[in-house]
């Protein structure tokens, strides 16, 4: 048995040519079904649909809230109950299973922690193909270089973000929003920020971060109004950071 | 007068369906050649023959050493010469052209400055495509998340790689090698290390720091042989900075 891990990007037009090959010479995708209008199953069923392999969706195990207290068991029950989900449909199908990873495997994704045990479990072997990140289109749509000449980028989630800044850091790509983008205190910092990249109605700021603040806010609403949902992300850097 | 800038990844095997898609429809490649038989010269030719688009290549001006003492001045003019020949080519040329960024513009490249400059000038219009990097080519080789869950990563180069352990860092990309990929001090660290990746004769080591030392001296030395150059990077994570 075998198991591709693909990175996507964000759609078909991302896929690399050995990721289209990977693609066609799978057996099948397997791809989470959270159930409603899952906008991202939707775009791995046209990225696969594109290069004509079968997509067997697997309903997401519902996720037990009953007990916040011990967040991190739940969060275990729930990726072991994902994985056994996976493994039924591996072990009954054989052959060779592709899983399309929005942007790259590398970054905030939890494909390889699964499907590292399921390789253990089965046994598999498996393969990665990279795909293009977020801050990488981040960067191709502002037409910029995510560091000033020679120097460090810091790629950090908005949760700890303040811990980067208070670090020292300079120079940071912030993901997984969810907190404003521009927080207070970085008011002098310039900041380049992008929402739903790579996909129909992607929005774009940039400027100094106070100066801005207002129209992230409306372009996060705006994103977020077209598609129904909204991922976004930004680049912080700071004055004496340089060019 | 139209200018791409597309990430090219490590060769036509990384070109995203939209780069393909541009370098087609691209009248020519502008690329640089620094004379003898330069290796990434020629991927790049392998990349615009096939999709059947004509490259040109720039002989890159002789960079003046003559004054080291002012380095920074040296650089300047050598980018300006630099900027001038594509600017001669580009305007007896005209249409569309493309420049092919060896893995992915948004690091460490100085891709963009050139063609800002360059789209000033002329003026043309510019867009950028991304393209593969190298750290997410050694993530997927190593079959690796960069980071611990939920933590940051944090991208460097050799020569600051110190100044970025002493600021506390501890889940450090390390590129633009030429120190020790694994510096003392850092025995204890996590390292995954990979030279010429995506390219044929690619090395992996992956290991304790202090462990693999040698054999990362030795397949480093394999790598330059088998291809007569090469290009190397690692990730280092301390023990302490998690999984
Ligand atoms: C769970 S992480 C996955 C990242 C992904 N593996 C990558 O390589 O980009 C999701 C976060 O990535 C960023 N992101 C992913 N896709 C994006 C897009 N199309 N536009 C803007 N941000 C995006 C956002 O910060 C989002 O909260
Ligand atoms: C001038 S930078 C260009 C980086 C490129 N823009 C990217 O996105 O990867 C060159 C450095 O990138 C790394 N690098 C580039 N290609 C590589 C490869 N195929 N294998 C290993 N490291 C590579 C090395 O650290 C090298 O010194």
């Amino acid at each position: 048995m075998r198991i591709r891990v693909i990175g996507m990007g964000m759609g078909p037009h991302h896929l690399t040519a050995e990721a289209a090959e990977a693609l066609r010479g799978a057996d099948y995708v397997v791809a989470a079904d959270k159930g409603g209008d899952d906008p991202l199953l939707a775009v791995r069923r046209e990225t696969a649909a594109a290069h004509g392999t079968e997509l067997v969706a697997v309903p997401d195990p519902e996720r037990d809230r009953a007990d916040p207290a011990d967040y991190p068991a739940a969060v275990r029950a729930w990726h072991r109950a994902r994985t056994d989900a996976y493994a039924r449909v591996l072990r009954t199908r054989g052959g060779t299973a592709a899983f399309l990873v929005w942007g790259d495997p590398s970054l905030y994704d939890s494909t390889l922690r699964i499907v590292g045990e399921l390789a253990r479990r089965l046994p598999a072997e498996y393969d990665v193909l990279p795909g293009i990140s977020a801050p990488q289109l981040l960067a191709a749509r502002h037409r910029i270089v995510l560091h000033p000449v020679g120097a460090p980028v810091h790629i950090t989630t908005a949760r700890r973000l303040d811990e980067a800044v208070a670090a020292g850091r300079r120079n940071i790509v912030v993901m997984l929003g969810g907190t404003a983008p521009a927080p207070d205190g970085l008011d002098d910092w310039s900041l380049w920020w992008g929402a739903n990249l790579g996909t129909r109605g992607e929005e774009l700021v940039a400027g100094r971060a106070a100066d801005v603040r207002e129209d992230v806010a409306a372009a996060r609403a705006r994103a977020k109004e077209a598609a129904g949902w909204v991922m976004d992300l930004c680049l912080l850097r700071a004055p004496e950071a340089g060019r």
